[in-house]
């Protein structure tokens, strides 16, 4: 084990009553009963919410952990990936809570990827009108991202994480060695979401990335430990200035549009989430492009990175009307507002508001032309 | 029309950037719309939610009244009654907030009683993160107290409210005209939770409900007025004092403990919350007689009052174990606390957590001996 792994780091998220540590620390997974003592005056009931593919790999060992800290541990187990992210599994969810009637004071905690975080976090916010939670994130995409910042929700049919909550974790948990695991389809996607801090404001992050991408995906320890704290930092600042997406917040969702619409026309089935966002990001560099934000070139520097990434690239073929109707255009066209993040450079991203949707039929008709 | 009717009076309830007003004023039903030029730069889309009861009587004139002012309104409406407040309904609101393409800045507007509010609410809560909410309460119970506060929620089969979240309107809208035509049992159990103000913190208010009581459940408009203003100026002072229930708030749940079981025992299709609270309340009174926190006569006193108003007051014959069941009793004693309201007073309540589940054996075999 490098030097590098062995030190934990913590970062600070200030945001008043809601702020909360994010600790990255190789390892760390099975200490973290002991440090829920600082959080909790004593230990109680808590419920670990994990799934199919997670649960028989870490959750005796967070157990252990748990139990011998003194704490009473439910386990509810959901089916693994975005399909399930659904207003019926937060049912079951609220079911497992009643089981196990766990009161207001008793935290959830979620061992997972984005999916199982994204749904502990939202089922803890309304639980009782809310109770503590603890993100112990599993893959890279996670740990890099998701983990961090309270943004919480399930997927309605017609739309990505339409309904849920904003609701800050107690305490995000980070061991960086639960990746080794992980499927290399998983982390490259994951990769994808670190690429984006790059991308909107840290050019030189970029630049490191694309020279490391090889060891990125190989899960090389030093590597991988500054691309979860570069990202964390990151990530920490931007929930701190805006933790409600009033502003600048809105930046992290580079790719986001496009991408939860080819997620939402595919069913949740066909592509990870870092895998769309990355096809999204691309049309949103295509589309700066074409709009005359950025000089020409942007969208095929992106793509040289992720195809070094190993993420798919290639745009997904889909009518217009589709790709419009999935981004929430109104036909009535009566006060709608879709919001795109732009790039004008490397580093650099923008809202903006009002772009036509004829500019969005171009941008789609290119891609049809080329498949 | 008497004076009294005919002036507006506003309650502001300070909470930072929650912050909202309750405008209380007869008729004022047409003005809302105008009113909404305070709240919004501009009119865009907005959505109505109401029940199949409400919205034949009042959804017309809302409408007229948002669409002079420029707004563009769809509507929602759900079966009316407490047992619709599942998490099936909310998932047909989210059908209906997706259709409508509501942005994050467009409101919904709650048109019904508490459980058409609380609905609505937390729906509001949750789509797109949350979206702004307004309540324009038609029953007495809304008006008196489930319309301010920011408590919104949906039932689990298991517990009552267990689904939701702390999320305060941008506006409460009274018009108490809306009140004539009300069924005289939704008006005796919005009663109820009036008395409840009195119980808790102003035994003069109480006294003066006693004189009274013929006046308000025939909707004299001048005692009707003295009730909802009291009514709303207490909920006020105690949700701007303790926004999320960390202490004072929770007494306003007198009654509120064995209610809820009351409700849960019955599927919410016996009794109106209301009637459910005051039986609730009768029980927290003997209970507090019982253990010596108050006086003998506090219970008949209480009883007077309701058998005056018509509301039910002989508690429903079940099992202890069904009692204790309902109300969240841990069998295995991990961490169990239930909170019970207690009185000390007319006027005094407290609240009381190491209830011995003995005592409210007790307390339910008392009721079986009688009946």
């Amino acid at each position: 084990m490098s030097e590098t792994r062995s030190v934990a780091q913590v970062y600070h998220v200030e945001l008043g009553p809601r702020s909360y540590d994010i600790h990255i620390e190789p390892g760390c997974l099975d200490d973290l009963g002991q440090a829920m003592g600082k959080l909790f005056a004593s230990p109680t009931r808590c419920m670990v919410i994990s799934n199919v593919t997670i649960a028989p790999l870490y959750m005796q060992r967070l157990r252990d952990s748990l139990e011998s800290a003194g704490w009473h541990v439910s386990e509810c187990i959901l089916a693994d990936g975005e399909r399930y992210k659904t207003i019926e599994t937060l049912g079951f969810i609220m079911d497992a809570l009643m089981d196990a009637k766990l009161s207001r004071n008793e935290p959830v905690i979620a061992l997972g990827g984005g999916v199982v975080g994204d749904m502990t976090g939202f089922a803890a916010s309304c639980y009782r009108r809310g109770i503590p939670f603890i993100q112990v994130p599993t893959t890279v995409l996670a740990q890099v991202d998701s983990s961090v910042g309270g943004k919480t929700a399930i997927n309605h049919p017609h739309g990505k994480n339409m309904i849920g909550a904003f609701y800050q974790p107690k305490l995000v948990w980070v061991d960086s060695m639960v990746l080794n695991t992980l499927e290399p389809r998983e982390v490259k996607a994951g990769i994808a979401e670190a690429v984006k801090y790059g991308l909107i404001r840290d050019a030189v992050f970029f630049d490191w990335m694309n020279s490391n991408m090889a060891a990125a995906i190989d899960l090389d320890a030093d590597v991988l430990s500054k691309i979860i704290h570069t990202s964390c930092r990151h990530k920490a600042e931007v929930v701190m200035a805006d933790e409600t997406e009033q502003g600048l917040r809105a930046l992290l969702n580079l790719g986001h549009t496009f991408g939860h619409a080819i997620e939402s026309m595919t069913h949740y089935s066909t592509y990870l989430h870092g895998e769309a966002v990355a096809m999204g990001t691309l049309m949103a560099a295509r589309l700066s492009e074409q709009l005359g934000f950025a000089e020409p070139g942007i969208e095929s520097q992106i793509r040289v990175c992720y195809e070094a990434a190993g993420l798919p690239v290639d745009v997904p073929a889909f009518h217009a009307d589709a790709w419009l109707d999935a981004m929430g255009h109104d036909k009535k066209n009566v006060g709608s507002r879709i919001r795109y993040i732009l790039l004008r450079n490397i580093g650099e991203a923008f809202l903006a508001e009002n772009v036509a949707p004829d500019a969005i039929r171009q941008l789609i008709d290119s891609y049809q032309s080329v498949h």
